[in-house]
């Protein structure tokens, strides 16, 4: 639990989204940076109301904080980064995630960047790490939930959100779901 | 890796697949239970020759053995799996992982079920386990990837597949593919 004690914040960053093809795909990214700990994601491509109410949904019924944010210049988002923290670009043609992520930095930030069509060139140039979740055709929705829980010491499953309005109670059998009360409790 | 070494071995049954609205999902919960050292994939809802065709061509190209096959009946394949094996099923109702995954035998066969439209209540009575990969708004595909990494006890992700035609050699950056040339070697 390194990385979460230490205060590292994590930032997804999530590529050339399409609105039609990727909505679904890029929903589970998001999903999945949320509950395993990531602060919040950025997107590039294609600008998606929909799909950031959607995720502004999810932070206003089951808690937060968790940010989404979209940004068309992801060059600029990286640059920025850079100066500040640490890029892994997790890819497949990348160096065994078991083998580097130890070099990755505890104590700065991390942007971790997953792409969706054709990643650019630049980005395997940019990145600090290129990090591969297994060299065989993958789903960049796995490959994030396994950095993510690597990166925090299998730790990344997040439980306690804030002003959550729902929560589950963990059930052997059938579903239990809690509501807020009137006076704000769970 | 108790898991592998004993020889279990793990099926993920796929419930309720929409041609339409989740080929892209199924397509990423397949290729995630292919790299995360699965033996195979059962889908049921509705027929999908695209999607199969697709798991194939990846399977001729990158190496296998990996199944998908296709079963109407999912209660068939639980009930028929109950004779033999164990079967999980990933819901975010359930009980924490790391509160359960130590009950589950090491010694029978796996079947883990995820599903996608809402799951018929029948599953959660089924299941000899309802896991939940924390109990937050998740994706499947996400919980699939971490269910089968904490299986194989950090071990999952599979690189030696047989017959592969391509193959790719880690790099720090930038790519590089390795086709099988003539004598059949990569």
């Amino acid at each position: 639990m390194i990385g979460k004690m230490s205060g590292q914040e994590v930032y997804v960053l999530r590529l050339g989204h399409r609105r039609e093809r990727d909505k679904r795909v890029t929903m589970h990214v998001f999903l999945t940076a949320r509950a395993l700990s990531a602060s919040g994601v950025i997107y590039s491509g294609d600008k998606d109301d929909d799909l950031e109410k959607r995720v502004q949904a999810v932070v206003g019924n089951w808690g937060g904080p968790f940010e989404v944010t979209y940004e068309e210049n992801w060059k600029k988002v990286v640059d920025d980064w850079k100066k500040k923290g640490v890029v892994c670009h997790l890819t497949m043609y990348g160096v065994n995630i078991d083998d580097c992520l130890h070099m990755v930095s505890r104590n700065k930030d991390l942007l971790v960047i997953v792409g969706s069509q054709k990643v650019p060139r630049e980005i395997f140039q940019q990145a600090d790490f290129n990090i591969a979740i297994g060299n065989q055709p993958h789903s960049e929705v796995a490959a994030l939930a396994l950095f993510l829980d690597r990166l925090f010491q299998g730790k990344a499953i997040k439980e306690g959100f804030k002003d959550a309005k729902i929560k589950i109670a963990p059930q052997e059998r059938g579903k239990k779901v809690i509501f807020q009360n009137n006076e704000g409790n769970l």
